[in-house]
Protein backbone atom coordinates (compact mmCIF):
# COMPACT_ATOMS: atom_id res chain seq x y z
CA UNK A 1 0.00 0.00 0.00
CA UNK A 2 2.85 2.03 0.78
CA UNK A 3 4.14 2.22 -2.74
CA UNK A 4 0.67 4.03 -4.15
CA UNK A 5 1.59 6.95 -1.61
CA UNK A 6 4.80 6.76 -2.87
CA UNK A 7 3.76 7.34 -6.24
CA UNK A 8 1.78 10.09 -5.48
CA UNK A 9 4.86 11.61 -3.39
CA UNK A 10 7.20 11.64 -6.81
CA UNK A 11 4.07 12.95 -8.83
CA UNK A 12 4.27 15.61 -6.74
CA UNK A 13 8.16 16.54 -6.82
CA UNK A 14 7.57 16.23 -10.79
CA UNK A 15 4.66 18.88 -10.40
CA UNK A 16 7.42 20.88 -8.80
CA UNK A 17 5.18 20.51 -5.44
CA UNK A 18 6.41 19.28 -2.07
CA UNK A 19 6.97 15.52 -2.34
CA UNK A 20 4.54 13.78 0.34
CA UNK A 21 1.91 11.26 -0.78
CA UNK A 22 -0.86 9.56 0.94
CA UNK A 23 -3.56 7.03 0.08
CA UNK A 24 -6.85 5.67 2.16
CA UNK A 25 -7.68 2.22 1.90
CA UNK A 26 -10.67 0.03 2.99
CA UNK A 27 -10.15 -2.71 4.89
CA UNK A 28 -10.15 -5.45 1.53
CA UNK A 29 -7.41 -3.36 -0.03
CA UNK A 30 -9.63 -1.05 -2.17
CA UNK A 31 -8.28 1.94 -2.70
CA UNK A 32 -10.73 4.76 -2.23
CA UNK A 33 -8.56 7.66 -2.53
CA UNK A 34 -4.99 9.13 -3.43
CA UNK A 35 -3.43 12.36 -3.52
CA UNK A 36 -0.58 14.85 -2.56
CA UNK A 37 0.35 17.99 -1.43
CA UNK A 38 -1.07 20.67 -3.25
CA UNK A 39 0.39 24.02 -1.51
CA UNK A 40 2.46 24.88 -4.48
CA UNK A 41 0.48 23.45 -7.83
CA UNK A 42 -2.81 24.64 -6.32
CA UNK A 43 -1.63 27.75 -4.23
CA UNK A 44 -4.03 25.66 -1.17
CA UNK A 45 -2.18 25.27 1.76
CA UNK A 46 -5.64 23.08 2.68
CA UNK A 47 -4.57 20.36 1.03
CA UNK A 48 -2.26 18.02 2.62
CA UNK A 49 -1.24 14.63 1.42
CA UNK A 50 -3.76 13.22 3.82
CA UNK A 51 -6.30 15.68 3.09
CA UNK A 52 -5.92 15.11 -0.57
CA UNK A 53 -6.87 11.58 -0.17
CA UNK A 54 -9.50 11.75 2.29
CA UNK A 55 -10.83 14.32 -0.14
CA UNK A 56 -10.57 12.24 -3.05
CA UNK A 57 -12.44 9.54 -1.19
CA UNK A 58 -15.42 11.63 -0.94
CA UNK A 59 -17.96 11.30 1.39
CA UNK A 60 -17.65 7.80 3.41
CA UNK A 61 -20.39 6.78 6.60
CA UNK A 62 -17.78 4.43 8.63
CA UNK A 63 -14.06 5.33 8.25
CA UNK A 64 -13.13 2.67 11.60
CA UNK A 65 -12.12 -0.51 8.95
CA UNK A 66 -10.08 2.50 6.67
CA UNK A 67 -6.25 2.58 6.58
CA UNK A 68 -4.61 5.94 5.86
CA UNK A 69 -0.86 5.32 4.28
CA UNK A 70 1.42 8.41 3.94
CA UNK A 71 5.15 8.84 3.22
CA UNK A 72 5.49 11.06 6.00
CA UNK A 73 4.48 11.21 9.55
CA UNK A 74 1.28 13.41 9.32
CA UNK A 75 1.33 16.95 10.83
CA UNK A 76 -1.54 17.64 13.43
CA UNK A 77 -3.60 19.13 11.10
CA UNK A 78 -3.60 15.62 9.41
CA UNK A 79 -3.73 13.67 12.91
CA UNK A 80 -6.57 15.64 13.43
CA UNK A 81 -8.37 14.11 10.41
CA UNK A 82 -7.77 10.81 11.80
CA UNK A 83 -8.89 11.19 14.37
CA UNK A 84 -12.16 13.14 14.33
CA UNK A 85 -13.44 10.46 11.45
CA UNK A 86 -12.48 7.66 13.28
CA UNK A 87 -9.86 6.40 10.76
CA UNK A 88 -8.96 3.05 12.23
CA UNK A 89 -4.98 2.39 11.26
CA UNK A 90 -2.21 4.74 9.79
CA UNK A 91 1.13 3.49 7.96
CA UNK A 92 3.49 6.11 8.13
CA UNK A 93 6.32 5.89 5.37
CA UNK A 94 8.82 7.42 7.64
CA UNK A 95 8.81 9.65 11.06
CA UNK A 96 12.63 10.64 10.87
CA UNK A 97 12.45 14.32 8.63
CA UNK A 98 9.63 15.04 10.32
CA UNK A 99 7.41 13.60 13.70
CA UNK A 100 3.81 14.67 13.81
CA UNK A 101 0.98 13.67 15.90
CA UNK A 102 1.04 9.55 14.70
CA UNK A 103 2.35 9.08 19.02
CA UNK A 104 -0.83 10.78 19.75
CA UNK A 105 -2.87 8.96 17.28
CA UNK A 106 -1.49 5.58 18.95
CA UNK A 107 -2.95 6.88 22.62
CA UNK A 108 -6.07 7.26 21.29
CA UNK A 109 -6.37 3.51 19.95
CA UNK A 110 -5.71 4.22 16.01
CA UNK A 111 -3.52 1.58 14.88
CA UNK A 112 -0.08 3.38 13.84
CA UNK A 113 2.56 1.48 11.90
CA UNK A 114 5.89 3.18 10.88
CA UNK A 115 7.94 1.85 8.47
CA UNK A 116 10.96 4.24 8.45
CA UNK A 117 11.22 3.27 4.48
CA UNK A 118 14.32 4.32 3.02
CA UNK A 119 12.77 6.15 -0.56
CA UNK A 120 10.07 7.88 1.64
CA UNK A 121 13.52 9.03 3.88
CA UNK A 122 14.82 10.09 1.06
CA UNK A 123 12.54 12.30 -0.68
CA UNK A 124 12.10 14.79 2.11
CA UNK A 125 15.77 14.52 3.06
CA UNK A 126 16.25 15.80 -0.53
CA UNK A 127 13.16 18.29 -0.45
CA UNK A 128 14.18 20.28 2.79
CA UNK A 129 17.61 20.67 1.57
CA UNK A 130 16.97 21.95 -1.40
CA UNK A 131 13.34 24.09 -0.06
CA UNK A 132 13.53 24.79 3.55
CA UNK A 133 11.47 27.58 3.06
CA UNK A 134 9.07 25.99 1.44
CA UNK A 135 8.86 23.22 3.98
CA UNK A 136 8.84 25.66 7.20
CA UNK A 137 5.34 27.04 5.18
CA UNK A 138 3.85 24.21 4.84
CA UNK A 139 3.96 22.85 8.68
CA UNK A 140 3.75 26.91 9.66
CA UNK A 141 7.10 26.59 11.17
CA UNK A 142 8.40 30.64 11.37
CA UNK A 143 12.27 30.80 10.95
CA UNK B 1 -16.15 38.84 13.89
CA UNK B 2 -18.47 36.29 14.35
CA UNK B 3 -21.19 38.04 12.37
CA UNK B 4 -18.94 36.80 8.94
CA UNK B 5 -19.15 33.32 10.26
CA UNK B 6 -22.64 33.49 11.09
CA UNK B 7 -23.42 34.78 7.54
CA UNK B 8 -21.22 32.09 6.35
CA UNK B 9 -23.58 29.49 8.52
CA UNK B 10 -26.49 31.04 7.15
CA UNK B 11 -25.05 30.77 3.32
CA UNK B 12 -24.19 27.21 3.80
CA UNK B 13 -27.77 26.21 5.67
CA UNK B 14 -29.69 27.93 2.22
CA UNK B 15 -27.62 26.11 0.06
CA UNK B 16 -28.85 22.83 1.83
CA UNK B 17 -25.46 22.18 3.71
CA UNK B 18 -24.22 21.86 7.25
CA UNK B 19 -24.83 25.21 9.05
CA UNK B 20 -21.25 26.10 10.10
CA UNK B 21 -19.07 29.10 8.98
CA UNK B 22 -15.97 30.69 9.86
CA UNK B 23 -13.53 33.32 8.83
CA UNK B 24 -9.96 34.00 9.48
CA UNK B 25 -8.86 37.53 10.25
CA UNK B 26 -5.25 39.03 10.42
CA UNK B 27 -4.67 40.69 13.99
CA UNK B 28 -6.00 44.41 12.68
CA UNK B 29 -9.23 42.87 12.03
CA UNK B 30 -8.56 42.29 7.79
CA UNK B 31 -10.81 39.12 6.43
CA UNK B 32 -8.18 36.63 5.45
CA UNK B 33 -10.76 34.25 4.19
CA UNK B 34 -14.42 32.71 4.95
CA UNK B 35 -16.31 29.96 4.12
CA UNK B 36 -18.59 27.52 5.35
CA UNK B 37 -18.96 23.80 5.70
CA UNK B 38 -19.33 22.20 2.30
CA UNK B 39 -19.46 18.68 2.41
CA UNK B 40 -23.35 18.26 0.57
CA UNK B 41 -22.85 21.11 -1.68
CA UNK B 42 -19.39 19.59 -3.10
CA UNK B 43 -19.53 16.42 -1.60
CA UNK B 44 -16.25 17.23 -0.05
CA UNK B 45 -16.14 15.84 3.48
CA UNK B 46 -12.36 17.79 3.71
CA UNK B 47 -14.14 21.03 3.95
CA UNK B 48 -15.53 21.98 7.15
CA UNK B 49 -15.81 25.86 7.79
CA UNK B 50 -12.36 26.58 8.85
CA UNK B 51 -10.82 24.68 6.23
CA UNK B 52 -12.36 26.10 3.92
CA UNK B 53 -11.85 29.80 5.66
CA UNK B 54 -7.98 28.60 5.73
CA UNK B 55 -8.07 27.50 2.42
CA UNK B 56 -10.11 30.48 1.37
CA UNK B 57 -6.95 33.07 2.62
CA UNK B 58 -4.37 31.21 0.62
CA UNK B 59 -0.82 30.84 1.18
CA UNK B 60 0.01 32.64 4.37
CA UNK B 61 3.64 32.44 5.98
CA UNK B 62 2.84 33.40 9.91
CA UNK B 63 -0.59 32.87 11.67
CA UNK B 64 0.80 33.96 14.66
CA UNK B 65 -1.58 36.67 14.98
CA UNK B 66 -4.28 35.49 13.20
CA UNK B 67 -7.52 34.90 14.26
CA UNK B 68 -10.04 31.58 13.62
CA UNK B 69 -13.68 32.73 14.17
CA UNK B 70 -16.25 29.52 13.60
CA UNK B 71 -19.43 29.42 14.94
CA UNK B 72 -18.84 26.03 16.60
CA UNK B 73 -16.11 24.36 18.48
CA UNK B 74 -13.64 23.48 16.51
CA UNK B 75 -13.59 18.97 15.78
CA UNK B 76 -10.13 17.55 16.24
CA UNK B 77 -9.46 17.87 12.32
CA UNK B 78 -9.78 21.78 12.61
CA UNK B 79 -8.36 22.27 15.94
CA UNK B 80 -5.30 20.01 14.47
CA UNK B 81 -4.66 23.15 11.64
CA UNK B 82 -5.22 25.11 14.43
CA UNK B 83 -2.59 23.65 16.41
CA UNK B 84 -0.31 22.68 13.04
CA UNK B 85 -0.34 26.58 11.60
CA UNK B 86 0.54 28.31 14.55
CA UNK B 87 -3.19 30.09 14.65
CA UNK B 88 -2.69 32.34 17.64
CA UNK B 89 -6.63 32.89 18.65
CA UNK B 90 -9.96 31.17 18.18
CA UNK B 91 -12.98 32.60 18.95
CA UNK B 92 -16.06 30.18 19.51
CA UNK B 93 -19.62 30.90 18.49
CA UNK B 94 -20.80 27.95 20.65
CA UNK B 95 -19.67 24.85 22.47
CA UNK B 96 -23.16 23.91 23.64
CA UNK B 97 -23.70 21.29 20.35
CA UNK B 98 -20.80 19.94 20.18
CA UNK B 99 -17.79 20.11 22.20
CA UNK B 100 -14.37 19.35 19.80
CA UNK B 101 -10.50 20.38 20.77
CA UNK B 102 -10.56 23.85 21.69
CA UNK B 103 -9.42 22.95 25.35
CA UNK B 104 -7.01 20.83 23.69
CA UNK B 105 -5.50 23.68 22.08
CA UNK B 106 -6.20 26.29 24.92
CA UNK B 107 -3.70 24.13 26.94
CA UNK B 108 -1.38 24.31 24.16
CA UNK B 109 -1.28 28.39 24.08
CA UNK B 110 -4.04 29.62 21.81
CA UNK B 111 -6.27 32.04 22.81
CA UNK B 112 -9.43 30.28 22.71
CA UNK B 113 -12.59 32.56 23.82
CA UNK B 114 -15.92 30.56 24.14
CA UNK B 115 -19.35 32.89 23.63
CA UNK B 116 -22.00 31.00 23.68
CA UNK B 117 -23.79 32.89 20.94
CA UNK B 118 -27.83 32.47 20.77
CA UNK B 119 -27.92 32.26 16.82
CA UNK B 120 -25.18 30.11 16.62
CA UNK B 121 -27.08 27.51 19.42
CA UNK B 122 -30.29 27.90 17.29
CA UNK B 123 -28.47 27.01 14.15
CA UNK B 124 -27.29 23.82 15.43
CA UNK B 125 -29.54 22.83 17.77
CA UNK B 126 -32.60 23.03 14.70
CA UNK B 127 -30.30 21.76 11.89
CA UNK B 128 -29.02 18.55 13.73
CA UNK B 129 -33.18 17.78 15.31
CA UNK B 130 -33.44 18.04 11.60
CA UNK B 131 -30.98 16.15 9.48
CA UNK B 132 -29.05 14.18 12.81
CA UNK B 133 -27.66 11.41 9.89
CA UNK B 134 -26.01 14.43 7.96
CA UNK B 135 -24.78 15.67 11.49
CA UNK B 136 -23.63 12.32 12.51
CA UNK B 137 -21.99 11.59 9.01
CA UNK B 138 -20.06 15.48 9.47
CA UNK B 139 -18.00 14.26 12.83
CA UNK B 140 -17.27 10.49 11.68
CA UNK B 141 -19.94 9.07 14.33
CA UNK B 142 -20.94 6.16 13.31
CA UNK B 143 -24.66 5.28 14.63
Amino acid sequence: MLDVAVEEARAGLAEGGIPIGAALFASDGTLLGRGHNRRVQDGDPSMHAETAAFRAAGRQRDYRKTVMVTTLSPCWYCSGLVRQFGIGAVLVGEARTFCGGHDWLAEHGVDVTVLEDERCVGLMTDFIAARPELWFEDIGEVP
